[in-house]
């Protein structure tokens, strides 16, 4: 296991791999969420690109360093173009971030979630109403280690407090601002996040945490801002470009 | 009748509901909107779902407590998936806005609405060009309380001032900005709040009024800090999350 | 050629006959792009529609007065509603605007880049990157002109410096801010401004220079003030909107 300090320390070198190799992000993701995911990539340092076109994605997915499977918007276009991408993300051995959207909501897109787990994501991002329908009906803060340890994944629960295991390794990240939960598509752009950090960092556990725990972080130094969840959406975007080692270090939360 | 000062009692009384049940509004909607329509409810309590898919939308339906059809985005998809969800919104007896956006561009898209019309919307939210190609050629000031009348709905009128009528009963909404008009998807937004308000109060012309007056002060609010229509978008979310039960009573101009 | 103070007075004028006339400017443009396109667009004073229905096209475009076709999502139907909105925009002899998104990852995006670039835009904007699938595999700069020459079109090449040319003339537009590059569909809303600025202008170079350097410019304001990526997307609207002539005169930098 690793110390809160060294965690610190690794978060802040992940985001710093980020910024310096800005590696491309491909998000097959959903319409309400593609405009703020984008920003928030850059903001990163990453770069976006969001083709959900069958016959474009195998192109896209060649130049991309990380994939993002968002089932938001779930239609026809995109499960096809699903498949395809992690085809050519799975040839490419390409990390990938499944992102089952609200799952609870919909059987047809609770299954295809789980068709798409046992593909093998690098790391699953979701909060406690998606977990029973992706990974069966035990409380969640209990069963997310054992769940990951047995898909082989990184389960990466976010909420009041962010679990991030991967079966073995288990750490609960404590930043964030309430007014996260007021603004549409944070959920999908954290994901987006873990993807640019699996991008630069072959552990997948550690990635995670760095995309929270900055995400986190950012939320914290726009809440102290903000006059609502308006003027919050924006200057996360702010915090998050503008976030110093010293900052992420100082401020990072894992126990 | 009511009284304007009753008017504003209840409309701030609606606002608190919303807040309290925080109602789900799932809202078949143009892409163009989304994102902007899903903060927009959440900044005033409610929960946004926003799937398009056919063979969805029934479960999604299922969990919702008011429907949004707005026809921005006019695709095969989006027509099959208005038809599923007015089936299962009637069914449960779900209240659902009508917001025929552009009808005076495209016949077929007015002659859907019309469709949509005879399927009877709790409210129909829409502007002065709207008018005439949904419910035919006379001025429109005269002709809404009698269309509503004729139709068994409530007509939301917006425009520099917001007429709500239900045929029998009929105010003026005195509220707003000037810079609401330069914010893309500002009437959009607008019959997903009546859809909020349509979850907790059944009487639609009460609930039309309350989100109306709602968003047109939390507009003024915006308006008396803004330095252009882009941070006029932004505040307008935080004036509505923070808007209270007495700057609302206080504010609202009906008569 | 024009001297840059003829320039800076024309562009100004072109912006004033924006707002003057309001024209409205239908975007065949991603999902991504489409919610910031439509704001910019609303900003300069101008109207946006977004239909990418292909039975609807025709109709918006009847009551167009620009037509900007973006390649950003590439779906089946986009393609369609293209073709169509490209028949009816020749038949009415519509401006129009190329926008070859990301075709540097997609060799089937690139070939239908090159189909509608036969089809006789009135302008190409377009970044570096995507320069030599477009055009071919010359040092952009130097083949510019060259290639706005041999398709009679006007080539807006943006970057840290916009170059726009028609082939016998040509300027270096210097204005702007970096961070423009960190906001997602900043180049989709140049494209769709220069739409605006065709729909006013006939001479496409003058037209081309004037949207470019109103968003320049607007760009440098909102820079002032800005204290991220976030702040300066919503800021730069504001510039925009409230951009005067003197300042736009004042500022402007072409050479």
């Amino acid at each position: 296991m690793h110390a809160p300090a060294e965690l610190a320390d690794i978060a802040a070198d992940v985001l710093a791999r980020v910024r310096d190799r800005a590696p491309r992000v491909h998000c097959i993701t959903n319409t309400v969420a593609q405009n703020y995911t984008a920003n928030m990539l850059l903001a990163a340092g990453a770069v976006p690109s969001m083709t959900i076109s069958p016959d474009e994605v195998v192109s896209f997915i060649a130049g991309a360093n990380a994939l993002l499977v968002n089932l938001g918007t779930f239609d026809a276009e995109r499960r096809a173009a699903v498949d395809v991408a992690l085809g050519a993300a799975g040839a490419a051995r390409m990390p990938w971030v499944l992102d089952p959207v609200f799952i609870e909501s919909s059987p047809g897109r609770a299954e295809f979630a789980r068709e798409l787990l046992a593909r093998g994501p690098s790391a699953v991002r979701l909060n406690p109403a998606e977990f029973a329908p992706l990974f069966g009906g035990d409380p969640v803060d209990e069963a997310a280690s054992r769940v990951a340890a047995a898909c082989a994944t990184v389960v990466v629960l976010t909420g009041t407090t962010d679990i991030v295991t991967d079966g073995s390794r288990r750490v609960a990240v404590r930043n964030g601002h309430s007014l996260m939960a007021l603004v549409t598509a944070m959920g999908c752009a954290a994901s987006a996040l873990v993807g640019a950090a699996l991008a630069v960092e072959t552990d997948a556990w550690l990635a995670a945490i760095a995309a929270i725990a900055a995400l986190g972080v950012a939320g914290e130094i726009a809440g102290s801002t903000a006059r609502g969840p308006g003027t919050f959406a924006t200057a996360i975007i702010d915090a998050l470009h503008g976030l110093d080692h010293a900052t992420l270090r100082g401020r990072i939360r894992v126990s």
